[in-house]
């Protein structure tokens, strides 16, 4: 269905941009998970504009979780969240709504909703909607937490800067990386914050923008979550992934530089170690046949360039059919990267959570 | 569910590689689609082994349509194909099945089934399964070409190689481009044959194997395919195509290179055509906010070398869980990137006419 | 999915009896309906209690579409409805609610949910749960009216007091009947409600509850709603109402009486007529393989007597697992039967708007 | 989808009446079930024409395993099964496919397929299908009676015999008297089999058909088994359960009884037992609020007559769309009541296994 995500865990995703309330219903957690509403807010932080340079609308993200929650705890049904929308400035999309803009879901929107769709502020598809996401995302994180699997997003590059890459193999140094992630207010392993913050700026002042490529761990996760086939770990990552507008690609392990590898150079042998087995490289990602190998999982995506730019574009104008210009007024980002972060992160752990109720039934989050 | 696909046509897989029969099942078809045996053995036949520097393992494919057509067209009943297993020779993977192949699925299969798993030849997970996919592919193919949709895989690049890729904004060139790799029994659209085929031979008496990239387009397709948020076009592809055994990655239009591009540069401007809304330029690959725009829909797949090689590896004996070596002795190809794009092919095939059922029921397949 | 119903129009259900707020989200309605907050508040006061020998909680049931619905029509995203929770006297519950209430779901909810489940007012298994169902389907019944298809639901049968049948061949007679039904305040076909508000009361007075049957009826579905084998019209139907607390029991047609008939007095035999093919009987509650044959569709549901009665019980006190008795304070109807009557009526709106979709996709919604 | 029943364990359905086999895949059954082929066998006898009275077409069902199963247990990937369709008449129906037979599925088949159908006895439609459920049932049956839990169905009442009810209470009993339907080749508690099969003698003599009442019985279920709100174990059941033709109508515990109940009466009051918590009356069929309470779970389902009788009936040529009158002559059973039985039961073993597994995953069949 289309605004529902997962088959044990399942996501429903509700709202408009500049509707009273955005929200999401998460259906199939497990109960007595804790549920910390700071938590949640850290995490709507790390989503939210942080005003140098990304767009001016700031979002407060009050929310209020109206169901699914007792006395702290998760009781196991759904849970409900609702997030006010507040500063909403639909003037600026007026006079254009019927333009539509070039790269972005206007045009789909209104051939499959015929008119009727809300278009203010890009309505059910704009960003706004990745919100709740972020704030269940949280929930899912602390029920990983609990059995020890983190999962965290960087920046892996961003214009012409690049980060390192998470460590595939050693996992002291990965739990180190994660770590240093969900602490920090810019998500980058190296000192590199300065020099992309510069390259936004100077997109901006282009009145441009510009895109760039991520790169999520997941660790800890047993061998053998997945599916033979269909609904893989890789594959229902991707589905979840792709759904998050401005995500245009997704790569695991080695990805698209398998294109000059060969096997020799990139299979990854396996040995015995005290903590089970482990192979000596990571080229697969952590995943074998569609399947968690014990592995570190390490995937890539690319983002684009935020559609929303300040020149005239040119397009057509969606009442008359004819051909026209359009001149992006509204408070846009020049780059995502920084806030599609957490989003992916968020995805991550709810498809995650959804694998592992799968695959073991909610005892898996009973452990200690 | 694991082993099946789809939401409004289901493909449910099953068998193994030493069974008596694969095959499949495919439920959901509408009825009075015409079923041309002679192009499923088409099919059948670009997936095969061609004998030049692939496996040895020369599969005859003897099908057979056990329910579901009657007189010639489908019922609108499921459709189940059986695929003989002929050439069988378990005796190559006697002796070495509790040894994992790494960056196989040997290992992960072993964690999930326990020991219960029909090992031989890689069982449910071997690449022998995609020919009964690929059989249903050719059907689905039929009824797409009777509504003017057209879908086709290359080799983008193999090794050192690389091919022209598929024109993204002139449908007449793209026809021509579809219409030439599926008369050929070599999926290139330049004259590069016989580089690739020495590149693979060189891998083969190096021991060694070898990846490359695949690239796929899907003609025609009316504007507004796909869903809001979760189950997109991109997402619903990807999902299906990364169950493909050796796909580790996938992108959309511009994909990965939307990292060094710019809004400015990369947007794609709409104008009116007489044939409806275009785009000047398709760096989205047909594809925005998880519907398709109109334009060709064209993506990407990583493929990664063939891990099966000749050379001795590292690996762990699962019966001891003790290190040990493996030197892998059966039949394999040292690149799997020609049999692969039928495959791919055959999937996205079977995923359009399932999307194109859920938008637009049944009646759509009836249309000329 | 345990709260979400529907394959091409879902609903989710969530909140508590004393939440804040209860809920509910649609998705997948077709763009362009109408939605006319009145015929949702005339559903809701159908649903509420009269104050004639049922619960004295009464509810306000205010509501507020949050999202989906724009200028008055829905836009094709999820409607989320938003019901306050007033009226809320938790008290009721605070000393009993470790004694499990007999035929009630605190027991086994207790076991899911060990310990962590809201358990005021029965939770999410709350009755109260019905209000957001019945808003819904009022918006599904609109979609419906639309293209010409009734549905509505009267008492049967209530304690020793019956009511005449809905007429299963003729369609002029039974429009009359829905229509009379769904103006009615009182859901029964002939002049019995004073009859069976004395049973209730009789029932009341006693400390007692009585239970019932009820019928519904859909009018001018067309012939080939359904699907082979699994998810028919009558086991999807079925499904989804005995999701409903308190109804056990679903029979279609004769249901039940066909243990008495035979096949030459029962089969329902085929005519032509100006309207189309049409059957002399309708033993088959029009439905023949899993499919609507184009005659009314008409079942019956078992009621059963609402297990919250003010009489000493036996019990267990789940706290100590020991033997306990209790006796219940809080308000409850001595019989739901008139109040359950909308709720199934939302329900089977509901699934028709789904299965209609799921056949014919959005289109038969735009119908004349 | 149509084909395909079922969450976590899934049942994909295939074939026609006059195919070459029909078959049916199971995905997601546990690994390291042992499969007996004798048992399902057994299963297959049981549903098979007795020849006394019953359609003369006796089929020989030699089936074959064809994945899933390894060294005599299962894998854990897709079971295929297919049976051979031999003695196969179609002579029989040629002359009459047209005519839509009474209260069968011909109708509403051609008008959902178009004329594309293969009507050949039914086609995918034919109780003939029922075939491969009932050999999948059995694989399932084993799974349960490993951990403890037995599943059987009786002939309740067929025209004017009636047979005593499963015992609802006591675990002792109905252990007793599932063993005593699994061991006999006529389902009945009592010594009614020669009343019943007069009953039916007399209605072939006469060229009709009878109907009746069967009921099952599902034995140490864990308590709580089941979905809050949708997917609950009696919806689940339902659907499943009313997919097979013929069967009308189903009811839990008391079931319409409840409409002459008073609470006082009905509601089963709990206690504390050294099995664990359990009550004195079993109204409710063992379901509270769609869970298992621990109870034994207890249904009945109606059966209409044999739509196919000798007799001239009045019908419409489907070719025409004319008034036309039809005498079936094929070989037809009076009634279905026994042979259904094995049916029903194996749908219940199916839904089981697959609610177990979605509850408490593949590790609640490791037991013991």
């Amino acid at each position: 269905m289309s605004n529902t995500l997962g088959k044990h865990i399942a996501l429903t995703l509700f709202g408009e941009s500049h509707g009273p309330q955005i929200g999401a219903v998460l259906d199939g957690m497990p109960c007595g998970i804790e549920v910390d509403e700071k938590s949640i807010a850290a995490a709507l932080t790390r989503r939210r504009p942080s005003g140098r340079g990304e767009t001016a609308r700031v979002e407060q993200d009050n929310f209020r979780l109206i169901s699914g929650v007792f006395e702290g705890y998760t009781t196991g049904e759904p849970i409900c969240i609702l997030i006010e929308n507040s500063n909403v400035r639909s003037g600026d999309y007026d006079r254009t709504h019927l333009l539509a803009r070039p790269s972005h879901a206007d045009y789909v929107s209104h051939v499959v909703h015929k008119g009727y769709e809300d278009w203010r502020g890009g309505g059910h598809f704009s960003g706004r909607l990745t919100a709740p996401i972020v704030a269940l995302g949280a929930i899912c994180g602390k029920a990983l937490e609990k059995i020890g699997v983190g999962v965290a997003t960087h920046i892996l590059s961003c214009g012409t800067v690049s980060d390192q890459s998470f460590d595939g193999v050693d996992y002291g140094k990965l739990d180190s990386q994660i770590h240093l992630i969900l602490e920090s207010n810019f998500p980058v392993l190296s000192d590199i914050q300065a020099q992309i913050e510069a390259q936004i700026e100077a997109a901006r002042l282009n009145q441009d923008s510009i895109g760039g490529v991520i790169q999520t761990a997941v660790s800890h996760l047993p061998a053998g979550l997945g599916e033979p086939w269909f609904d893989s770990l890789d594959g229902t990552l991707a589905n979840a992934i792709l759904s998050i507008g401005g995500i245009k690609g997704i790569e695991f392990g080695l990805g698209f530089d398998f294109k000059s590898a060969t096997g020799s150079s990139c299979n990854d042998e396996f040995y015995a170690s005290p903590e089970g087995v482990r192979t000596y490289s990571n080229n697969s990602g952590g995943i074998n046949g569609g399947y968690s190998n014990g592995m570190p999982v390490i995937f890539n995506c690319a983002v684009k360039p935020t559609p929303s730019i300040a020149r005239e574009q040119r397009t057509i104008d969606m009442a008359t059919g004819e051909n026209a210009t359009i001149k992006i007024i509204g408070r846009h980002d020049p780059a995502i990267i920084r806030r599609i972060c957490p989003v992916v992160t968020a995805m991550t752990e709810i498809v995650i959570c959804d694998m592992l109720k799968g695959a073991f039934s909610n005892s898996i989050f009973e452990k200690k």
